[in-house]
């Protein structure tokens, strides 16, 4: 009864996708509510999911030689105004601080919604020479936007990133940079979450504020509709001058260096959760998990079961697997379900009569299939079940994404598809900003991105809402 | 020239301790400044640093249990004023937001000064039996305290910490875990950080706002003074009461939780600083050394000697040794000030000579010495040299204080001794706050800490103020 209890109160997500996705975050215990609308507490288990993402990402960060530092929370109002299209931008979403101590502040300080003035006042300070470019700097923290909107990890008004910030003595080397990240960003994406992800670049529209290019990676949901997942910035030389930046090169020339930033949130968490999810809660793809295997003793008060049940957590913890014992007095049947919810790819359970056989049995959360494993083989099998749960996880979002891809000719096409399947489209553009808005009005979608080059067809069509002959691909789609 | 120019650039330590103190903060590249008074950068090198610290804490609290978690940074200006001792500690040093938006809020939200509240209200929700007991929540974040005196990591109106709060269903475990944090702080400040450390009890008048215990950590820096470095604090069931917090426990009653808070913040790099520095700058004990060996090759145009000291690099990185090659053009001796200035704990020097014999020098930032190390041997003597290098540290510290606490009888001994030697004073002590008061007025000195039973001599005395007999031994001191 507590079981099933416990499945039925989530919300069927063909039902309720919305609803679905609010009860994995509440009923997996990842979130809680706060008293002020849209700051939200990420519970243990949701910190932990954050956790790994951030020990892959720093160790990336690291091995491609950019090191940490932490700017200060607060923004004096003058400084933010330095660069203008920044604070067009920003100025809607900031929280200030008026009041210190006691006394009302001269100067009112933003909350940090991002900290390229930060990294660019300090810059202006430190640096002189070439010889102190490039500066590879990244930033773990926390930032605020005033949203109106808020929902659990995909719009909050403080959410956690790493924000970095890059200067550099030539564009090219810039954009170099700008790419590099995003790569990071996709192969975090999909060899740590199992997300496929589109690559390409924005339109002028929907770029970062102050940036001259802004990088994307989109990835779907299980709704079909499209996440924007991390993004990474070119500015140019806008910044350092509008703060004075410069250096001497060696020909002892005084220059304007060129600038990058890139960011990726807590959204992503988010991302998994409706990339992977199914009606029995959370799904996790094993690396990012932080519970790998979940132990279920069977019949645990039986002799010899806790003691084999040990002995497994114990060979799976020395190959670094994360495993957890559950021997608490729960049935087993509440344990089932219970990580089922939170999403532990892969549950191993072991009683008296796999005791007998030498044996183990495995469930994979992904598609519950049950696997008898020989204890001789235990961690090779666990191992490579992993891997297949990953993998599977995987080939199911991509397929997920290739059967709800389509090809449209016209905004009336676009919308239709859209109301009826969702998914992305894809068309030709020529490139104007009026067409983009047409398809907006027109059939409720934004563009996400333009396919690198590498990607691009190549082949000339025309711009769906003007019918001019051009040949840029560019995916459209409805957004989080 | 060059290398002697920055080394005379650091202030005297003898003649300006304080200027000393912030020359190393900036020539080291620790700290950066920023156009808010009080809010201060960490640069990479200083960062590094927090780094190796957070990463040595973090791994002993997730042994000890205890799991991370995000909490937000502000605070409802209603819900801070549920516990009144506590609000009344704070309140002096809010800052707050007054503007999200464009609008103007209903209630006025501060940015956190310390998070008790946030967990209380948190807890107060999901907190129902002994099963949830006890909870065991750390989180890494930067709080906001609008400070009017502000120095670089001693103190800012921000700084970077860890807070950990725990709830529990007896006063008995409360404690204990109160005081098995303290224990994990001062076996960091030892072991990682070689500075010994004071253990005790605060008395009433300082211990945190709204504990009913708060256990310290006090250190001696080389000017004598006293650095509060962590703190640990058991709160009865105050809190909980405030927040409304209670269990059914396994009788199925209705119980109220004891709860504890403790911390460790940024200073402690200033405490690193002031405890080990010397004219040269900054000493870095080998553990918590971002940088353990730089390895500086001695004519490196030379055939040869790049590939020996690239080698040198290989073998030590092979044995976890964090170590850096600077193969720049700037000159050797210029090198070897930048690196004494950054406190690189350990400098080997290899060049064609050295490649001759087999060798290379060591020359340990602690002391001066130079040591020819045979290649053969070079891992081993490194580590060894490392360990060596930590030890003296560490016995310097204590030397130090050792040679500086002083037993007084009265506050006219104590404010001479203080102004002569300064220091810490021990004593007796009566409990009670007139008396400690008129330590402070007529000595100028603030408890520190009154030692743990273990460490208390259970001799009788007399208070040094009112002359009555007692048994309670005390440390006084100045403090920053």
């Amino acid at each position: 009864m507590k079981d099933k209890k416990q499945v039925e109160s989530i919300t069927d997500m063909d039902e309720d996708f919305a609803q679905w996705y609010t009860d994995v975050c509440m009923k997996a215990e990842l979130i809680g509510y706060t008293s002020v609308k849209g700051m939200f507490i990420l519970r243990p288990y949701g910190y932990a999911i954050w956790e790994n993402i951030q020990a892959a990402l720093d160790k990336k960060f690291k091995e491609t030689g950019h090191v940490n530092v932490s700017m200060p929370m607060l923004i004096p109002e003058s400084l933010l105004q330095k660069e203008k299209d920044h604070i067009e931008g920003f100025a809607p979403e900031c929280a200030w601080v008026t009041v210190g101590g006691s006394e009302k502040l001269d100067e009112r300080l933003c909350v940090r919604p991002t900290s390229e003035t930060l990294f660019c006042e300090h810059w202006s300070q430190v640096v002189h020479s070439w010889r102190d470019l490039p500066m590879l700097y990244n930033q773990w923290c926390s930032v605020l936007r005033w949203e109106k909107t808020t929902r659990p990890f995909l719009r909050h008004r403080e959410f956690l990133w790493q924000e970095g910030h890059t200067l550099h003595a030539s564009a090219e080397e810039a954009i170099a940079e700008t790419e590099q990240m995003l790569e990071i960003y996709a192969d975090i994406c999909e060899n740590l979450l199992a997300m496929p992800v589109l690559k390409g670049l924005k339109t002028d529209k929907e770029k970062f504020a102050g940036a001259e290019r802004t990088y994307t990676i989109e990835c779907m949901m299980h709704d079909r509709k499209a996440l924007q997942n991390g993004t990474s910035h070119y500015f140019g030389d806008g910044f350092a001058k509008a703060f004075n930046i410069n250096f001497s090169d060696k020909n002892n020339q005084r220059k304007t260096p060129f600038e990058t930033s890139w960011g990726i949130t807590t959204r992503t968490i988010g991302g998994v959760i409706m990339t992977h999810g199914d009606n029995k809660g959370l799904v996790l793809p094993p690396r990012v998990a932080p519970i790998q295997v979940i132990i279920i003793p069977v019949a645990q008060h039986k002799p010899g079961v806790l003691d084999a049940a040990q002995d497994l957590e114990k060979r799976l913890k020395n190959n670094q697997i994360r495993v957890k014992i559950d021997d608490s007095d729960n049935s087993p049947g509440w344990k089932f379900a219970e990580y089922e919810m939170k999403g532990v790819p892969l549950r191993v359970e072991i009683g008296p009569k796999d005791i007998e056989k030498n044996q183990c049995v495995a469930v994979r959360r992904d598609n519950g299939e049950k696997i008898f494993i020989s204890l001789e083989n235990l961690e090779a099998e666990i191992l490579k079940l992993l891997d297949a749960i990953h993998d599977n996880l995987y080939a199911m979002a991509l397929k997920n994404r290739e059967d709800h891809t389509f090809e449209i000719q016209s905004p009336e096409e676009a919308k239709e598809i859209t109301e009826r399947e969702g998914g992305f489209l894809k068309s030709k553009w020529c490139g104007s900003q009026e067409c983009e808005q047409a398809m907006k009005d027109r059939a409720g979608v934004s563009s996400r991105c333009i396919p690198f080059p590498d990607a691009q067809s190549g082949t000339e069509g025309v711009c769906p809402v003007c019918g001019k002959k051009c040949v840029t691909d560019i995916y459209w789609g409805v957004a989080y």
